[in-house]
């Protein structure tokens, strides 16, 4: 498995594998692997020759005060990780390869960023389409992986490659969860023990939501309600949303009719955490 | 020569040229073809084994009270023309193809696109972009060729390329004048006989500002006042800017030292008429 760190050098790389007539899988991820990252990364190679995963922590999706300094760095284990995963690049570049001075170009998607996360986070979903387009760029997939778990992420992205006529398949890969529902996540990390029980409220409420529709309830504020309610009675846990939309156009329902998304984002302690669930009525 | 309308054919034929090894050239146009584009094309011809040219009147770089609508269009005429400059391919989408429902990304493209024509027309720089990034993508060339009489747009384009690393190199032609120096434009034909004269002022305001410079003139604000005072003589002319900046990052500059961008758009009557020059100080 190469590492490689110079947009240069993986453009050369890239050249030399179209020549032979592979085609290439990518995981852009910002490191700090975990399960989540090995299923797209397994998934990859079976769908493709030669398997690059990025690993770049990404400047221009973090806010001001968001966790870009701290958000954890392991590129010794991640290369470990991703090598037993049968990875054949890791592109890993410095900041300053990425975003030289000068850089002065974004892409913005409108609509489905203006919810969500996008809220949360003014300019996540303009850094993120921006770095993706890059990394799409100098790696030239075939594949694009990315996991359900950043499911607003995912739809803007599938957004912007069809708006932009990109030559590129965007695979999306469920959700992979602990064994006690917690998502998969870089950040879980950070919690202390604690907080990590504590963030079982997030998986726990959305299975409330499943239920409340199993047994009859299409009443999206009602469930909503009661999710949030759940999510309250566990006292670290502050709800940062909790927001029902039609799935995949993330518009505004009263009803869960057809595919319904139910996302929410909760902040554990200092640790902001997202999951979410197709719920179908 | 052939006329593809769809965006999905056009890939096809893409995937076909590639696939046999050979190079595309193209030229985005928005039509009414002159001799400006068809130098462009020549020039795609000698240095690409396929020229494809785009004709497609963008509404996403017109301003609410621009003249889209009225833009002058001619396919008939385009395809005679370019079947003579040697072009394999007219590239010539509908809006709808281009934009359908739902369409919401766009390249936005910070610090350059923040003056001269950028100032002028809000949203002009970001639509060029877009349609760009989105012509790229659909018929990958391995060369684009532009006009240096949309110097800014150039630069615009150049820098959105680097910065998104795209595969693509950016050819710059130089402008192609008429036999009395008016700039060749599709513009052009919205004037009448008496502002075809008046419109001379723009090419012939340059040849002063490059004489003042010949004879040693290097102070920016002294040329340029002396360009306005030139093109106010003109009845017919309403100056929309004359600017000088350093070239080509377009900064700030009270000097000519080392290249400069002397750029002007000028309104003669009611069609809005762009042309520049590179001083050497």
């Amino acid at each position: 498995m190469r590492i490689i760190e110079t947009i240069e050098e993986m453009k050369i790389f890239v050249k030399q594998v179209k020549a032979r007539g592979l085609s290439i899988g990518l995981v852009p991820t910002m490191g700090s692997l975990h399960e989540g990252h090995l299923t797209l990364m397994r998934q990859a190679k079976e769908q493709s020759d030669i398997v690059v995963v990025s690993i770049f922590v990404n400047p221009t999706q973090f806010g001001p005060n968001e966790d870009y300094t701290k958000y954890p760095r392991d590129l010794t284990g991640d290369s470990v990780q991703a090598g037993t995963a049968g990875v054949d690049v890791i592109f890993h570049p410095q900041a300053q390869e990425m975003y030289p001075k000068g850089y002065s170009s974004f892409i913005e998607i409108d609509g489905i960023t203006q919810k969500l996360c996008g809220l949360s986070r003014p300019g996540h979903f303009r850094g993120v389409a921006t770095v993706v387009t890059k990394l799409f760029n100098v790696i030239q997939p075939d594949i694009a992986f990315f996991g359900q778990k950043d499911a607003q992420q995912v739809l803007v992205l599938q957004r912007m490659a069809s708006d932009l006529n990109m030559n590129i398949v965007i695979e999306i890969v469920p959700i992979v969860r602990e064994k006690d529902g917690l998502a998969m996540s870089s950040r879980n990390a950070f919690l202390s023990v604690e907080e990590r029980r504590a963030a079982l409220v997030l998986s726990s409420s959305l299975q409330l939501a499943k239920q409340l529709v199993t047994s009859g309830e299409i009443n999206v504020e009602a469930i909503r309600q009661q999710v949030i309610a759940s999510i309250q009675l566990e006292e670290l846990a502050q709800i940062d949303y909790v927001e029902i939309h039609s799935y995949p156009l993330l518009e505004t329902i009263d009803q869960i009719i057809g595919k319904t998304l139910l996302a929410l984002a909760v902040r554990i302690g200092n640790t902001r955490l997202i999951d979410n669930i197709i719920l179908e009525g």
